[in-house]
């Protein structure tokens, strides 16, 4: 296989996006990406997608044909595939087109994610969710996504004693972090009483340990590596593309708190890289609600099971810490329009990789991570990402 | 890049499938294709599927983590994909599995397609499959499937001068060779006045000018060809893979009586393939109505653009014919579950090639060609298989 590199990203601002519609928002981010690796489309030999449920959100299914037709590539008629794994399909399509340019099929893929959610109420938005989990025995019987996740974290406050106050410590981090971040939706810092004091949604978690519904589209263009140079002079190479999946149901798992998928696509992904987390300088994770970046960065090894709250209350999960988690903001303040958030956290790797980074940058940063979840640890996607 | 094998095939029987569920069905299939190639599913590596529309049809999004859970795959963590191009969809996770193995990604890969259209109601399933077509420009302005197709046969009627009785043969001579497969949703012969009298539909498509409302699944397993000996004594190599797109809405297109996708992809495969149409001794194309059999084998290169009508009334593409085409019956009378029908086009092509095609056998098959569409020509897939 063929090694692979980032040569262009785009991505929108995040956030409830009423006056663009699905399509324009696609067309925004893949011409951000164009742009920024000095492309026409013209060079585009195929495109990926990542969409949750546009067939819910906005009554259309065929994206792929969709984003091709309206990104001007129809006349062409280039390969277009739309690729869904709930949550994760923006990692899945990343990795989709990773495999085409290492199996050599194509030269310059373009991977997209793209989810407009504000269409529909919230009912409507809360009921396709819950598509993303087992709908005959979690979604009929009347679990929702911060029900379940309410479940992870009250299993894992069981058995390892975590505080209330820790687990909102990875919200005020991560606002942080968005407040550093243009494309944010929440730019705003909060602090442990915003938290510990916001509408509680399903014990214990409160309104800021979700991530919100959000409007948004994110694209980055891969190339082979030996190819790179010709388009930028920061190529950022795919050091490994990792996915696994679980039962869909939370109640099949192993371990409730545990995400034995993401267990097993990191140290795939790591395997593949020839890499520990010990050489990863900050990381993007999955984090819909808090707990989930909890579970996220012990299951990925950045710290021992157990400890994830104090690590993260001590400060080792900021910038400047021992593993920067979510420098973006992550799904809680950057927004999380599900199809985009996996390419949306390559977006954020790859700018820390160039030292674009801005106010949230990390210092010498020269490998990174993302990991990007559907459903409650159905699939998850690892992607490791290193300076050339 | 290493050259693929299919060595297993499985599909369910096509119809309204009232006793079993969407779970059900990809289970049976994938059994069916694990049995027919020998293998444990401890041996499989990935899955792909083909599904266009579980969440507007079942409510349920994230189809690749629960083929894989319900296929006992999920204690392993293997990756599993679903992919989406509304009708094309099978035929597009083929064609990611055929990737994946040829990059070295992955040896031992199922390819999944299923549909499980009847647990709606007539109402919301043409609404739900108005959404492979332009929502907002089609959808939203009142076009269903039978009316866009409609207009393509107008279109295609006023510029050759193809009379009705030869539209009509295309589904008479379906349904002849669905009465010979033993998966086949309507597995009867009829006349030509069985379609000619039948209900009007959309001018000039009546009833049985139209592709059913079919529950149905359909697997293949591939792997590297130098190891589908371990499995199978009659390996059916895959020889080309290609994939095209064009505009979303109808009217968008050059030429709306030609595919130029269908014309793009077919181009696309017999340059891979080193081969031309007269090498191909049977062919599964896409007849979701009458019509697109019509096209589908002109843009093709099986015969001259406005001959098609003629070609079929003289009987070339039926058994014994120049070139048989839908031996299985077709999307007409097989059946057709929009997610496996790429699938089972493939499954169609292997039983031919390995000789098991029983009363519908076509003699000598050596190199077999599927054809594949999404939407009204919005995608299109096109494989060639060949005996080893």
């Amino acid at each position: 296989m063929r090694d692979v590199a980032v040569i262009g990203i785009g991505c929108t601002k995040f956030g409830e996006k009423w006056e663009s519609s699905f399509r324009d928002i696609f067309v925004e981010a893949g011409t951000l990406a164009l742009e920024d690796a000095q492309l026409s489309g013209e060079k585009i030999d195929a495109m990926y997608v990542g969409n949750m449920s546009a067939g819910r959100f906005i009554g259309q299914e065929h994206i792929g044909a969709l984003i091709a037709d309206y990104a001007g590539m129809a006349t062409r008629h280039i390969p277009s595939t739309r690729v869904e794994a709930a949550c994760a399909s923006g990692g899945l399509a990343f990795r989709q087109a990773v495999i085409a340019v290492a199996s050599g099929m194509e030269d310059i893929v373009v991977a997209a994610g793209v989810e407009k959610m504000t269409d529909v109420g919230s009912d409507e938005s809360t009921d396709t969710l819950t598509g993303a989990a087992d709908r005959e025995w979690e979604g009929f019987m009347g679990a929702t996504f911060p029900g379940l996740y309410a479940m992870i974290a009250n299993d894992y406050i069981h058995k390892y004693g975590m505080t209330r106050e820790q687990l909102a410590q990875v919200a005020v981090k991560n606002h942080y972090n968005g407040a550093r971040n243009p494309i944010a939706q929440f730019p705003n810092e909060i602090t442990l009483d915003t938290v510990m004091k916001s509408t509680m949604v399903a014990e214990p978690l409160r309104l800021f340990d979700c991530s919100p519904v959000t409007d948004g589209a994110a694209a980055v263009i891969v190339a082979p590596l030996d190819r790179a140079k010709e388009f930028t002079d920061t190529p950022i190479k795919v050091l490994a593309t990792a996915q696994a999946s679980d039962s869909i149901a939370l109640h099949d798992r192993r371990d409730i708190s545990t995400l034995d998928a993401t267990v097993a696509a990191g140290q795939r992904a790591f395997k593949m890289a020839h890499l520990t987390n010990k050489d990863i300088n900050m990381v993007e994770v999955h984090d819909c609600f808090s707990i989930a970046e909890i579970c996220a960065i012990e299951d990925l090894g950045f710290c021992k099971k157990g400890t994830a709250g104090k690590f993260t209350a001590d400060g080792e999960t900021a910038l400047g810490g021992k593993i920067p988690v979510n420098t973006s903001g992550g799904l809680k303040a950057c927004g999380h329009p599900v199809g985009a958030t996996g390419i949306k956290q390559v977006y954020e790797i790859v700018q820390q990789l160039r030292g674009d980074a801005g106010k949230r940058q990390v210092e010498n940063a020269k490998i990174g991570m993302t990991h990007n979840v559907g459903g409650t640890g159905a699939t998850v996607a690892v992607h490791i990402l290193g300076r050339v």
